[in-house]
């Protein structure tokens, strides 16, 4: 195993605590428990937002704590959920009176962890609602997860909400949205390679040198089938199809597209991927009126990328839009 | 060889194609010959800067055209130098009759084709001067160079000279100013694993399950010695001391800390490195007052890091943070 790490035990401490030094100005870090929040302290009076789960799918959930967005993350051991211990203290640092919503992407450990946290949090007078993110179309229920698993979508709910909370919506209304975001975004991804956990010191899975896994999870979970060799052009298809089908995108729909890399690709060949996926929309009448490509919600060093589609209306556009400073996203 | 490209002779072009359907509120993409150019046109009075190099590279140089940063990139063939043909009429495309600057990684072939593009350029009455980036400490001559290799420093002269640029400089002024951060800015980087060109189909070189490259270059050239499976402390050690050292950085200092990721290192690795240059930086009595962490000058998919120390004064730190609105700096 080859790793820019020291002992595999103290990564995501040693990990996170860079972050903090590097971001200071937009992020204070907590290291025991290990959670992030927006620097400056509460928002008085704004619904906070707190996300996480296992390590390993940097710049999720970390990159995105700061203005427009969340305002704490919690990060787990690498693909290990976070405790409720470490997820309730994160709840109550970003109370500022006008409730939590947790974003939770659907895993089994996820579910229950910060469910737990947030019965701790009420017991505390924090009131919490919640929002399940299973963007994934590849498989309904598998290796961790009943019903579909949560993925890049994550982004679009995790920026949408936190531009809604930042306006001044009220709790309902925050979940009302990432609820809506949830119901308009879907995702598939496939690999290349597989990824290695640091404690565990070999990959995932096996994937021959010609073969290439279709729906893959973002923990190297297997997806729907593997293929061989093929064209991104081809590849491509096989992602954006079952994501536009299940949306059920129609002629004239406008969305978000959004090429994530899964940390090991190059970022030219996620481009290639935007390209074709930007035509297999147009061909179906779909206009893309907002793009993201790059390395958003990976699985550590894996080579490969997935494709998300979110339907996009006039609200949704102009909270995507709306400012955001944290240090993965920013404009 | 597993890439998500289609024929490896159309992956530059395909690259830059989405890229610009990506990002066209920012750039504007020409096809034939390939270059790429801030949206808008022309600002007048400006001063022109243009940079450009082999692709594989992302998100150099493309990635950094926009408003405070780039007016023009010139992508060549992968690992391969734009040609003057292709670097000529970017030159033109900017012009806005204050000259233009053109930013240039120490590399042979582009050394030359730059400079038989200036004098295209000033043929047809523009004014051209170069800035020469030449940051890394790990060899002196190499593979591709007379000299030091211009590496991720590029980021902060492109950042800076961008600056300056935009509050209205002239082309002494800008070419100055570059000149400085070259002066202060040193890098030096290590691979954990090769790359493969896509036309070439095989590794640039072999590097066994139990060694690392210190001192490699962006190409994949060779660095300055081969270690064994070291702690990510040791090995951020053996990059940041040549650096300081050969910055000759004093007692009360204040730096830029960039750590660079070569394409297919996770972003929690850089943190690591992060945080271990900082406290090295720390001991020294240096003060890291500006930081960057993420993928800005890589290596197709290799795997490993860079780090790059730029001495700041106020200045330099103030056009670091003047406002940039680029593909992959944004503030």
């Amino acid at each position: 195993m080859k790793k820019l790490i020291n002992d595999p035990q103290d990564v995501v401490a040693e990990s996170v605590e860079g972050f903090g030094l590097a971001h200071a100005d937009l992020v204070t870090v907590h290291l025991d428990p290990t959670f992030v929040v927006r620097a400056g302290g509460r928002v008085p009076g704004k619904v906070g937002l707190v996300s996480g789960g296992g390590s390993g799918h940097e710049p999720l959930h970390a990159g995105f704590v700061g203005v427009g967005m969340l305002d704490a993350a919690v990060p787990g051991a690498v693909f290990t959920s976070p405790t409720p211990d470490q997820i309730a203290p994160a709840i109550a640092a970003v109370d500022a009176g006008a409730g939590v919503l947790t974003i939770v992407k659907n895993y089994t450990g996820d579910v229950l962890n910060f469910e737990t946290a947030a019965e701790l949090a009420d017991a505390d007078g924090t009131t919490v609602r919640q929002v399940l993110v299973n963007d994934d179309v590849a498989v309904e229920d598998s290796l961790y997860t009943a019903g579909r698993r949560g993925v890049a979508g994550t982004v679009a709910v995790e920026k949408i909400a936190g531009a809604a909370a930042e306006r001044g919506d009220d709790l309902d209304a925050v979940a009302a949205v990432a609820q809506r975001v949830v119901d308009n975004v879907r995702t598939m991804g496939l690999a290349l390679t597989a990824c290695t956990v640091p404690h565990v010191g070999r990959p995932s899975f096996d994937l021959a040198d010609d073969e290439i896994e279709i729906g893959i999870g973002i923990h190297g979970e297997p997806g729907r089938h593997r293929v061989g060799l093929e064209p991104a052009d081809v590849l491509t298809e096989k992602l954006l199809t079952p994501v536009a089908d299940d949306l059920g995108l129609a002629r004239g729909d406008r969305v978000l597209l959004l090429v994530n890399g899964m940390g090991g690709t190059p970022t030219s060949e996620l481009y290639v991927v935007y390209r074709r996926a930007r035509a297999l929309l147009s061909e179906r009448g779909v206009e893309v009126t907002r793009s993201l490509v790059g390395n958003y919600v990976t699985s550590l060093e894996m080579q490969g990328a997935s494709v998300t589609v979110l339907r996009l209306d006039d609200e949704l556009t102009a909270l995507w839009d709306a400012p955001v400073r944290t240090a993965a996203l920013r404009w």
